[in-house]
């Protein structure tokens, strides 16, 4: 007798789709892993679009507008490795763990993901399989073959306006429980022009430091997580601009760190 | 007596906009060096936008639409470097060697290019030292250090309607003297369902080989340029489609050519 097929056997992406996670310059120099969560709004064919009308799908509630592109230029301009998801967070919010509810959101901002509605078990446990477990492996492996301990820092936008309210800080420096790495951020940070603040527009509180968290505290690495108003990183000439800006932020934390000790 | 200070000596770029090109994933193990010379519609502040409206600037005639995405889609996926250009070709087109008109075009299809207009001997040469050079010696370097001979694949995009004329062709594979690669890459394209056509939209003789020529045919590296109609690579979902159609043909090329002897 055959065994039974489940759902989750089969794969969600389509061999053309795949892999869902990605890493980029696996081989830089620099002491330092960027990762970048919310890289991609891509929705596998298999979801249907999620339901999404064509505005929310291109959305800052499906991706992180810009950051991506921010990221490659970082990537090239530090020389660092780059983890990166390549499904959007509509279908598994990479940095989330599997047990958070708004890890596959019925509602986002404004939006309300039709596609997320009444999940059953087995579509939870397939998007966790297919999206969440790779991305996760592939910054697990990543950190762990580097030749030093990396300073890992994740890279994230946010939307200018959020629930109507205008939002006027440029650049947020978040922290988990290490706060190494952002403290020295903001130092060197101050004299960049930019409107700087720490933990905002959001904080560890909000569960937004999963991936500083699951990766980087567990294994004492210092690390930070960077966020950029998106309406600075939407064009070629803004991205530009902030990596130009963050590039020298960043070398100088990355080398302050390289040669502090792991932090049990 | 202080020297004369010349237009020449002051740089077209400011210290944030630099580098003008980039290498990414240098480190990358395939034999196979990708090169993207329209990447960005990017234009320095001091060329004040090329006078430029909105339109102009963000077309193809700036830059080949997806071409990055795509380029940065195919690095990952083959592990091969890729050195792009992070000027728009408007400023100076890295496709052209600098005793060609249309390497600062003053018209692009349907659009004038105010900056471009009168450009004296100073002002070209300035953008030839600042844009070109850069490129140029960032290609040749990045093909010397690699520890095998590498194919060398150049993407660009092209629009679907040019001068009002709609384009059906989807994937152009285009040569110039060495046709080894575009041959090959022909023959394993035929099954990838797209609309595949060698030297078009675009051929040798419209002089768009100049990267083929000057960095490949000279070291005689196999090669070849791609053209991808830009309606298939401007969203998320169509570069990962693309992407995912190319990525096997291509390995399927390098596959075939490694071990090729270089040709005299």
């Amino acid at each position: 007798m055959l065994p039974m097929r489940h759902e989750t056997e089969s794969s969600l992406l389509l061999p053309t789709e795949a892999p869902a996670a990605r890493v980029l310059n696996a081989h830089g120099r620099a002491p330092a892993v960027l990762i970048c969560e919310h890289a991609s709004r891509f929705i596998p064919a298999a979801l249907d679009g999620l339901g999404l009308d064509e505005a929310a799908a291109s959305s800052h509630a499906a991706w992180d507008i810009g950051a991506l592109d921010l990221s490659v230029e970082l990537m090239g301009a530090l020389d660092a490795p780059l983890v990166h998801s390549r499904i959007s967070r509509l279908v598994y919010d990479c940095n989330r763990p599997p047990e958070r509810e708004d890890a596959m959101p019925q509602v986002s901002e404004v939006f309300s993901i039709p596609g997320n509605m009444n999940l059953t078990d087995a579509q939870r446990t397939q998007r966790v399989r297919d999206v969440y477990e790779p991305f996760k492996t592939l910054v697990s492996s990543t950190l762990d073959e580097r030749p030093e301990p990396p300073v890992v820092i994740t890279i994230h936008s946010f939307t200018p306006v959020y629930k109507g309210t205008p939002r006027t800080v440029e650049l947020g420096i978040l922290h988990d429980k290490d706060d190494r790495a952002a403290q020295l951020m903001l130092s060197h940070a101050e004299s960049s022009g930019l409107r700087v603040a720490l933990n905002e527009p959001y904080s560890a509180t909000d569960g937004v430091t999963h991936t500083l968290r699951e990766h980087a505290v567990r294994r004492g690495l210092p690390n930070v997580m960077i966020e950029v108003r998106n309406d600075l990183i939407d064009t070629a000439e803004g991205v530009n601009r902030i990596a130009g800006l963050l590039t020298p932020i960043l070398q100088s934390v990355i080398q302050d760190l390289s040669h502090a000790e792991a932090k049990p």
